[in-house]
């Protein structure tokens, strides 16, 4: 065990360039190559969209890619709920903001309440500066439901990590548009758990990397013990 | 709404030859490129593997890939425990069988008890060809754990197309690998949450494509109603 951990950690520190000097043996098909792998490095939360709308073609292969993570049983328990209706969008906008602000002291001083209402309506404007939204939702009433909780995560990272091939930008999205608001605006019936909802578009910019833990942080070899 | 709904499905059915046709504006970064997508659908659940181990620089590229997926506030929750060490792997299956057989009825005629031992040894001895394998967890002392059970699927997602990239084959184990056997064999401190448990190898042979769904079962465009 400390001679792996020793070896592992050595590479470790050589960084990238194992990136080009991988993959070399044993690959039985061809498309198979490490620099794919730069792809999970370069898939970061965006917080600020362009208005370029996102074709029909580039959303579809997308959503194709969404739906081919490991499944239960293969049960694809998923629904993609797709909305790019500028009209939909800007209720849903304001429903967030109506959410928040229902949620704040009723005794809040007009002041104070003027100043959180900017601060919210700044930070979700860049949220709606997005020209698309997809819910990623699963069916309560799939095969093996009490596996939804997997499927569901799954689904939505296969979807940002394919949006990001294509130069598109998103973020996995949970309290910061609330579920409530997605499901009255959008009428989504009991039936269908919302996973997550992600804005999807040309990046305003893609932001600054987020600092990360050490790749030797999250390894453990062998056993705990 | 309807008019977008055409335009996909007309979309869908064109098939692979979108692919190739994509991904042709408004891209920002080099490296980006619809051939990555093929990927997705490439990967699959591997159920039999070679004995080839998996060297140092590729498990170190694929736990690279396994970090980087969403996190809530950027808790990074995760653990990759990794085991090649033949001994304990065998430990690990062997105690998968007998916890499998303590769920058989007790009365069970030995004839009945044989076959079923050989059928689950079988079953067993095809995860168990694996030379490595990976069990992905979520700390419930990070930041945000209520947030643990997005990030865990999403990593254990993004190994699994990392491991593919190279050529590996992985498969997203839970109820085939008991928890209880991961827990004791690896001595894995409750503080952990077990996500899955993948083998990772190379395939003895790719499985044949599972039979799924058409991607247009899956998608809803603006709302429900």
């Amino acid at each position: 065990m400390k001679k792996d951990r020793r070896s592992f950690l050595r590479l470790a520190g050589a960084g990238g360039a194992l990136c080009a000097a991988g993959a070399t043996t044993a690959f039985a098909a061809p498309g198979e190559e490490s620099g794919f792998l730069d792809l999970f490095a370069k898939r970061q939360s965006v917080r600020r969209y362009k208005s370029d709308p996102v074709p029909d073609e580039h959303l579809r292969l997308i959503l194709d890619a969404a739906r081919r993570p490991p499944t239960s049983g293969n049960q694809q328990p998923w629904k993609f709920l797709v909305v790019r209706n500028k009209a939909t969008i800007e209720r849903l906008r304001a429903r967030c903001l109506q959410l928040y602000e229902a949620n704040w002291p009723q005794d809040l001083p007009a002041a104070e309440r003027a100043a959180r209402r900017e601060s919210a309506a700044k930070h979700l404007a860049g949220y709606f500066s997005a020209p698309a939204f997809v819910v990623v939702l699963t069916d309560s009433q799939s095969m093996y439901p009490s596996y939804n909780h997997h499927d569901g995560p799954l689904a939505a990272g296969y979807l940002c990590l394919a949006a990001r091939a294509l130069g598109y930008g998103t973020v996995y999205v949970t309290d910061a548009i609330p579920e409530q608001a997605t499901r009255e605006v959008l009428e989504i019936p009991e039936r269908y758990e919302r996973v997550c909802i992600t804005p999807l578009g040309i990046p305003d910019g893609w932001p600054e990397p987020m600092p990360k833990k050490k790749l030797e942080e999250f390894v453990v070899f062998e056993s705990f013990a």
